[in-house]
C-alpha cells in the first residue's frame, strides 16, 4: 500500500470538523430520539432501530456530548433539546431509590438491570455536569455532584453486593477506577472546591503513575496488587490498550495544565509504548486485549479492531504531537489516522462503523449498539479538530 | 474442495476411539495433574501450564471424565486415580460453608470467585455421581444427591445474590437449565427413586418441547418468556446453536429409552432445523451465537467456530443416523466430520484446538482454559465410538 502524506493541518482540521457537523451529528439526531423519551441506541448500519432497551451508559453520554458540544463548540438550540430531552427520561426513570443509576432500561423507563456498575454513576455525573454549565439548573448540578460523591464513596467496593469476587484471596486494583475519575473530576471542576479538586487529581495521578504503569515495561496494566506488583493469573497480566492510550492523555491534560513536564513526558512514553506493543504488525489496527507475557487471554475478542482504541488513541497522538511537540507522536498519529479512516467510517449510511475482525472487516454492522453510542466519536472528533487548529509547535 | 467418502463406519470408530485412547486421554494425563491437587487445565498448545487458577466447572468435569470411563469403558486403575486426585482435591476445597460450589479456585484451592454459577453445581453432582459409582463410596454419593437438590432449589433465582436482573420487569427462562437438568438426572439415575425420576424428566422434557422449541422456526431459544413468547429484545432474540444441538441429543437419548418415537423424531428434526440456519455457508462451521431475526448480537465472538459446538454436534447426528435410522443425519454428520476434524485437532502436539475465528483459523492456541477442559472431546470421542459399533439401521 503506498502511504499518501497526510493532508496540510488545515485541511485535516475541517476533515475531522466536516464529520463530525455533517456526517456523525446528523446520524444521531435523525436516528436516535425517542419521541417516548430518552435514545434509542442500538441502530444498525442505516440507523434503523434494532433494539430499543436503553442503556445508562448511552443515555447519558449522549446527553453529554450534546451538552459539551453546545457549552462548548456553538450554541445551538436544538443541541440543548437534544440533552434536555435525554437529561429528563434519565431523571424520572435512571436511578433506584438510593440515587444509585440502574444499568439499564427498557423502552418506557423501567429498570431491567441493576446499579451493579459504578460506570454508569460515572456517565451520570458528566452527564448532568455538562447539562448544568449549560442550562444552569441546579438539579441538574444537585445530581452530578450527588452521583460524583456516590462514586467516590463506592470504590473501594464499586459493584456492591454484585461482587461476585472472593475479597480476601486476591486484591486487585482496577485501572479504570482512577482513570476515570481522572477524567471525571476534570468534567466536574467548576463545581469542586479547588484544594478538594487538586488533592483529589494528586492522589489519582499518583495512583496511576505508581501503580499502573509498570516501571520495568513502561506498559498500563488494566488490574494490579495494592502493591503495585502483577500476580501471574489471567487478571494480573491482562493489558487494555485502548485504555491504557485514553488514560495517558487524560493524565496529559492534568499535566499540562499543571505545566508538569515530567507527567506530560511519562504521558506520551507511555502511549508510545504501548503502541510498539499492541499495534498488530500483520493487519494494522490496535489489539482490544493483549497478555503482557504473551500467554492465552481469556477475552475471544482480544484480536478485533474496536472503533473507541482507535479514536482514543488518535487524539491522544495529536495531543502529544501539537502541545508536546513530539514528532514521534505525529508519526504515529499519521499510521493511525490512515488506518481509522479507511476502515471505521461508512460512506455510504454515515456515521462509523464499531467492530471490526482482526482483518479490518466489519464484525458487527451496527452503528450503536449495548456500548457504542453517541460518544466516542463526536468526542474525538471534535478534540481533534480543535487541536488541528494549532498552534503547532514549531 | 473435493469431498471424500467417508471411511467405512469400523474404521471411523477406530479412528474416533484411537484418537481418545492415544492422544486426548495421554494429553492431560500428561499435562494436567498438579501435583499440589486437582487439576491444572489452562495449558496452552503443547500442554504447558500458562495459569495455575483452578475452574470448578473443569475440576469436575475431569473427575466426571475419568470416572465415566472407568465405569463404562475399562477398569483402568491409573484413570480411577485421576478421578480421585480431582475428587478430593474438591471435596476439601470446592465448597462454601453452606455446600455451594465455589466457581473458582487459586492453586492452593483458596476460593476466588462466589458461587454464584448453578452449573457448577450441577458439574459436581456429575463428577460425585460417577466417582461414586466407580467406587460405591457413599460421601461421594451424598455430595452428588446434595449438589442436585440444592440445584433443583436455586433453579427459579439460580443467580441468588448475584443476580443483577430486575425480577419482574421482564421475567426470562433458560433453555440452559432443563437441558441441564435433564443430563444431570441422567447421570444420577442410580440415585434416585424410578417414580420421582419419571416425573422430573417428564417436565423437562415438556418445558423444552413447549417452551423452548419454537413452533414456528422450529428453532431453539436460548430464553424465552415464562409463556414461552419471544419478546423482541437481545436475549428473547439470541440462539445458541451449540447449545439447542446439545440438548436435542440429551432430549433423543430419553425419548430412545422411553420408546417415545414422536419425540425422538421432534429431536432430530430440530437438529437438522438448526444447522440449516446455523451453518456458516461461506467458510463452513457453525456459528456460537445467531439472533433468530438476523439482527446484530452482543455477542462479539458470535462467527467464532468453538469446539464443543461442533463435538456436540457430531454426536447429536450419529444419534440420530445409528439409533434412528435418519439419513439427513448421516449426510450432516459426513460434512461435520470432514470439517471437525480438518479443523480443531492438533497433529503437532496432540489434542484439539478450542477457538477458531469465522475462517478456521486458531484463535486461541490452547488445548485448555477457563472453559475448555478434558470433557467435550473425551466424551465425544467415546460416545460417538460406541455408537459406530452399530447395530446400524439396514
Amino acid at each position: 500500500m503506498i502511504k499518501r502524506p497526510l493532508p496540510e493541518p488545515a485541511a485535516l482540521q475541517q476533515q475531522y470538523a466536516a464529520a463530525l457537523l455533517s456526517d456523525v451529528l446528523p446520524f444521531w439526531e435523525t436516528h436516535s430520539i425517542d419521541p417516548e423519551g430518552g435514545f434509542l441506541t442500538c441502530l444498525d448500519r442505516r440507523g434503523e432501530v434494532y433494539d430499543t432497551d436503553k442503556f445508562v451508559w448511552l443515555q447519558a453520554r449522549q446527553v453529554w456530548t450534546f451538552s459539551m458540544l453546545y457549552n462548548r463548540l456553538e450554541r445551538r438550540p436544538s443541541w440543548l433539546d437534544i440533552a434536555r430531552h435525554g437529561a429528563e427520561f434519565l431523571r424520572a426513570h435512571g436511578r433506584d431509590g438510593d440515587g444509585n443509576w440502574y444499568f439499564s432500561l427498557n423502552r418506557d423507563g423501567d429498570p431491567l438491570v441493576q446499579p451493579y456498575n459504578i460506570f454508569t454513576d460515572c456517565f451520570a455525573a458528566m452527564a448532568f455536569g455538562q447539562y448544568a454549565l449549560a442550562t444552569g439548573d441546579d438539579e441538574a448540578r444537585h445530581i452530578a455532584l450527588t452521583s460524583f460523591r456516590n462514586v467516590l464513596r463506592r470504590r473501594d467496593n464499586p459493584k456492591g453486593i454484585y461482587s461476585k469476587a472472593v475479597s480476601w484471596s486476591r486484591p486487585m486494583r482496577s485501572f479504570a477506577h482512577p482513570m476515570m475519575l481522572l477524567n471525571l473530576s476534570r468534567e466536574l471542576k467548576e463545581f469542586i472546591p479547588p484544594d478538594e479538586w487538586e488533592s483529589m487529581n494528586d492522589g489519582w495521578a499518583k495512583e496511576i503513575t505508581d501503580l499502573f504503569i509498570d516501571r520495568e515495561t513502561g506498559l498500563v496494566f488494566e488490574h494490579v496488587s495494592p502493591d503495585g506488583s502483577h500476580p501471574d493469573t489471567f487478571e494480573g497480566r491482562l493489558l487494555n490498550p485502548g485504555h491504557g492510550l485514553e488514560g495517558m492523555w487524560f493524565l496529559m491534560e492534568l499535566a499540562l495544565e499543571r505545566n508538569d513536564t515530567a507527567l506530560a513526558a511519562k504521558s506520551v512514553d507511555t502511549i508510545l509504548r504501548i503502541l510498539e506493543f499492541a499495534w498488530d504488525r500483520e493487519h494494522g489496527g490496535i489489539f482490544a486485549f493483549m497478555d503482557a507475557h504473551g500467554k492465552p487471554l481469556q477475552q475471544l475478542e482480544w484480536d478485533q479492531k474496536m472503533w473507541w482504541v482507535h479514536l482514543e488513541t488518535l487524539l491522544a497522538l495529536l495531543m502529544g504531537s501539537v502541545r508536546l511537540g513530539r514528532q514521534e507522536c505525529w508519526t504515529w498519529f499519521e499510521r493511525l489516522h490512515e488506518y481509522t479512516w479507511q476502515h471505521f467510517p461508512d460512506p455510504e449510511y454515515g456515521e462509523w462503523f464499531g467492530y471490526l475482525n482482526r482483518r479490518g472487516e466489519v464484525l458487527l454492522p451496527i452503528k450503536g449498539g449495548k456500548w457504542k453510542g453517541c460518544f466516542h466519536v463526536p468526542r474525538c472528533l471534535y478534540r481533534c479538530s480543535e487541536l488541528l487548529k494549532g498552534p503547532f509547535p514549531s
